[in-house]
């Protein structure tokens, strides 16, 4: 049985694009999966891990021919990379990306594309999935499955290209979710951007002197905090607006503990740790 | 062989006293070990686990005829029910705890004993082993293998009472180090009970709305706040000095945030992350 797709081309092979083309090489829709490097020791690398059916470091090689361009690279560089992918592509290619912060990029790459002649299709996504170990030696066929993965469109969105990225996603095991960019901003910034901050600052503020006391809570608490600093100073900057919203609603919180705390106020930090308890529950392990 | 300490009492038979229980028949030490649980109900829990000899609800039974009674009930009671168990024990036994907390422990208890004509030694602890899960049905013989105990000797405490608490720990397959009782109180604070807090106030701070986008990372972020509320109150009453004292360096550093976020300013995320996860990274998983 023939391939139903030709070539899909993940640009930025680590964790999330080697995980995207071993689930994607698993379900045998296409023909071959091309991952682009950006230099050579990432190629390296990724041709280690053998993630991909073939690397390589020219991105318009990699995506003409293609049927589907997944841009995988850190926050700050998807909206260029898919805007230099888009002139190589041939007629009736979608273009998505895997970008934790939607807006900025949907509104560049949307606003660049509608310049061109024949522009491919592009519709913005974000797989919920990912872990503090980076690198396509840590890509795994099965990270996206039975995770969330949210697509962005907008009204200029053509309704076939929704539907071939929804589909795209689901054959790799992902439940898909719409929403609009900005409301996915809003809302990834408290259940991922306001976190990692508290979790890094809890990190830090942490005295050196008290590591050795640390337990199963504080890494826990902290387990983010061991992600990559270049990838999460993007996200935040990117989405900067929303994380510092995000940060005013929990700093309230905590200061209705210190004020029950500094009062000796033992019904209401009952209440307080009820609720918090209450939310995680509802969303388990 | 006859077992070389006679009875093990062990007070308050949940999650910790049920490891300790377990972990103490293990090792083939002890004649008995023998639970207390304060209802009906917690008996019959701790029986239906098997993780003692035997069940009471009778304190002054149970400590009598024991060489060693470790109370491993919330911090609130702590106090109290070594006092109560006390005058009960033989001579040349010994008290000793589980607490989250130490110096108001500590200062009640030897303050209380002094007064006793014939007082059993004791010697404050704090394992630093715990779940987000309780009770006796989650104990583990191995819960305690290679976690730390903290013990608190004063300067009132006998040697000998020191040498034979951190002997029974080491017997479990724990570290022992000594501190202080308020230096463990203002460590923990920073370890535990800010951590703690930050946990259950993002808990509370995330809006329900948005809780179907949560991600490992929140998962992790947030997982102690599953803990039990009762339990938490009263050792963040117990530490509430600490604990408001250890909130001020980690809201400094939020604040970092917020001003580097408002500016724009990617060095300075990239710098503060940096710190985080240097120090995320010298604690390991």
């Amino acid at each position: 049985m023939p391939a139903e797709h030709e070539r899909l081309t993940v640009v930025g092979v680590g964790l999330i694009g080697g995980s995207i083309a071993l689930a994607a090489r698993r379900t045998g829709l296409w023909g071959e999966v091309v991952g682009v490097a950006r230099s050579q020791a990432s190629l390296r690398r990724a041709e280690a891990s053998a993630v991909c059916n073939r690397m390589t470091t020219d991105l318009a090689e990699a995506a003409g021919g293609a049927s589907l361009v997944v841009v995988c690279t850190p926050v700050g560089v998807i909206a260029p990379t898919l805007l230099q992918a888009a002139p190589a592509c041939p007629p009736g290619a979608l273009l998505t990306d895997a970008g934790s912060t939607k807006a900025g990029v949907v509104a560049a790459v949307e606003s660049e594309l509608s310049k061109l002649e024949a522009p491919p299709a592009f519709v913005g996504s974000h797989p919920l999935a990912g872990d503090h170990r980076t690198g396509p030696e840590h890509a795994r066929e099965d990270l996206l499955t039975g995770r969330r993965v949210v697509i962005t469109p907008t009204p200029q969105s053509l309704p076939a290209a929704v539907d071939r990225v929804s589909a795209f996603w689901r054959a790799l095991g992902a439940d898909v979710v719409q929403m609009a960019p900005a409301e996915h901003d809003t809302a990834v910034a408290r259940t991922s951007h306001v976190p990692h901050v508290l979790a890094a600052a809890l990190a830090q503020a942490t005295p050196g002197s008290t590591l050795p006391l640390t337990g199963a809570g504080w890494q826990d608490t902290t387990r983010v905090a061991a992600g990559d600093p270049a990838l999460w100073r993007d996200i935040l900057l990117a989405n900067r607006e929303e994380v510092l919203a995000g940060l005013g609603p929990l700093l309230a919180v905590v200061d209705d503990y210190r004020q029950a705390l500094s009062e000796g106020d033992g019904d209401r930090i009952l209440q307080l740790l009820q609720q918090g308890k209450q939310q995680r529950d509802a969303v388990g392990d």
